[in-house]
C-alpha cells in the first residue's frame, strides 16, 4: 500500500486587533481524510485539465526515435585488416538477432567478402574514438584503426575484431540483407556469442550494465548522453497498478 | 591541442637524523618532458598489456543489445478504444522510418484493422504505468488504459491516441510487415509527424532530450536505467583524432 502524506500551504487570516500574529502563510499537514480526498481529487482534475491544454509542437518526419544506441561495428577486410564504424540506426530484432541500417561503407565492402562482425556499445571512456570511427571512412583512411587507438584481438567465435577497451561485445553473423542496393541495406544478423570483460560483471556473474557508463545518441541535438542509474524494475514495478 | 598535465605520487626518502621531516609521501608535478614522455609511454604499454590479458567471459546468444529503448505504442481498436503496449525491440530503420519487433498482442489486432499508431518514449515520471502496459494485456484487461491513468487525445495526423504525460510522440503509419505469421511480425513504419510538448523544448525550439528524463531497458537485469547528462558532441569530438 502506498501511504499518502502531503503538506500544503494555506493562507490563514487572523483578524486585526486580536493581538495575535499578522496575516501569514502557515504550513499545515492534512489530517482529515475528507479534506485530503477532496484535495487529491482537485489535484487530479487540475493535472488532467492542465495536460489537456498542453501545447504540442509539430516537427516534420525525421530520425528522432529516442534514445538511440551507439553501436560500434567491427569487421575484417579480405586481407584481415580490421575496421570499425559507428551506427545509431539499429536495435534488437528478435531473441537471437539484431538489426542495423547500413549505408555503403568499408564495413559493407568487408561484409561482402566476410559475413561476420562484432558489435560493441560505446561508453563515456571510448566516446572520442567511437565518434572518430563514425566520421573517418576506412575507405580513404588507411591508418583509421591506429588513430582510434584500440587494442584489437580476433573474436573467439567469428572472423571479426574485438576492441578490448569496450565492456561488452556481440559476436555476429549476417543472416539477411533486406532491400540491398548500391546505397546499402538493412542488416539482420544472428548473435553467435556474447563477450563481457570480467571487470564489468555483477555479483551474479552477469554483465552489469550500470557499471559500463554506456552512451546513447541524441539525434535532435547530436550529442552523446550517458546512462545514469537504474530507477526501476521491468515486469515488476507495473504490478502495483494491476 | 590537448594539454597534458599529470600529478603522481613519489616516495621521497629523507635520511634519518637530518632534522628534517620523516620519510614521507609527497606529491610532485612532473615538469621534465623527458621523464613525462617516459612515464606516458610506460603507461600506454602497461594499459595495452593489461587489456590484452583482460579476461572475457562468454554468454550464450540472447537479446542483449545495449541499451534498448522503452517504446510505448498507442493504437485504437475498431471501436476507437485506445490501447498501449511496451516494446524494447526496435530502433530507427531509416531517415523517415522506424522498426519494431512485434509479437501477437491487442496492438497487432488493432493494427490489422487500423494501420496507424503512435510511439512515445517512457520517462522516469511515466515508468510505473509504462511497465504496467507491458505486463497487462489489452486482450483480457478491459480497463487497462484507466489503470494506466494517462490523459488520452487523438493524434492530429493519424488515427491513434496520444498519451499526454509523455514529452515526445511519433505519429506513424504501417509501411511493411516483414515475416508476418501468427506469432507476429517485424513492423516497419513511416514517421508521419512528430509531436513535442512545448515544456520540453530547448532554446532553439527543438526537443530537449536531456530534459525528458528518458529511461532505457537493461535486458540483462531487467531494470530501467535513466538517461543522465550529455557528455559529448557527435560528428565533432572525434575530429581531434583526425
Amino acid at each position: 500500500m502506498v501511504e499518502w502524506s502531503i503538506t500544503v500551504v494555506l493562507k490563514t487570516t487572523v483578524p486585526r486587533g486580536t493581538g495575535g500574529s499578522n496575516p501569514s502563510l502557515s504550513a499545515h499537514k492534512f489530517r482529515s481524510p475528507l479534506i485530503f480526498s477532496g484535495f487529491l481529487l482537485f489535484k487530479c482534475i487540475y493535472a488532467k485539465e492542465n495536460l489537456k491544454t498542453n501545447i504540442m509542437k509539430s516537427f516534420k518526419s525525421t530520425a528522432w526515435l529516442l534514445p538511440q544506441p551507439v553501436l560500434i561495428i567491427g569487421t575484417y577486410d579480405k586481407e584481415g585488416k580490421p575496421n570499425a564504424m559507428n551506427a545509431a540506426w539499429g536495435g534488437q530484432w528478435d531473441m537471437h538477432e539484431i538489426m542495423i541500417s547500413l549505408g555503403s561503407h568499408q564495413t559493407t565492402d568487408n561484409l561482402a567478402v566476410n559475413p561476420e562482425f562484432t558489435v560493441t556499445f560505446a561508453t563515456a571512456d571510448t566516446l572520442v574514438a567511437s565518434d572518430y570511427v563514425g566520421i573517418a571512412s576506412g575507405r580513404n583512411t588507411p591508418d583509421k584503426m591506429q588513430k582510434a587507438g584500440w587494442t584489437i584481438e580476433k573474436a573467439p567465435n567469428v572472423n571479426a575484431p574485438v576492441f578490448k577497451e569496450f565492456p561488452m561485445t556481440l559476436e555476429c553473423r549476417v543472416k539477411q540483407k533486406i532491400d540491398e542496393s548500391e546505397t546499402g541495406y538493412y542488416l539482420v544478423a544472428e548473435i553467435v556469442n556474447i563477450l563481457c570483460d570480467e571487470k564489468y560483471l555483477a555479483e551474479d556473474g552477469k554483465p552489469d550494465v550500470e557499471k559500463m557508463k554506456l552512451i546513447t545518441f541524441d539525434p535532435v541535438h547530436h550529442t552523446y548522453i550517458q546512462l545514469g542509474k537504474s530507477i526501476g524494475n521491468a515486469f515488476a514495478d507495473g504490478k502495483q497498478l494491476k
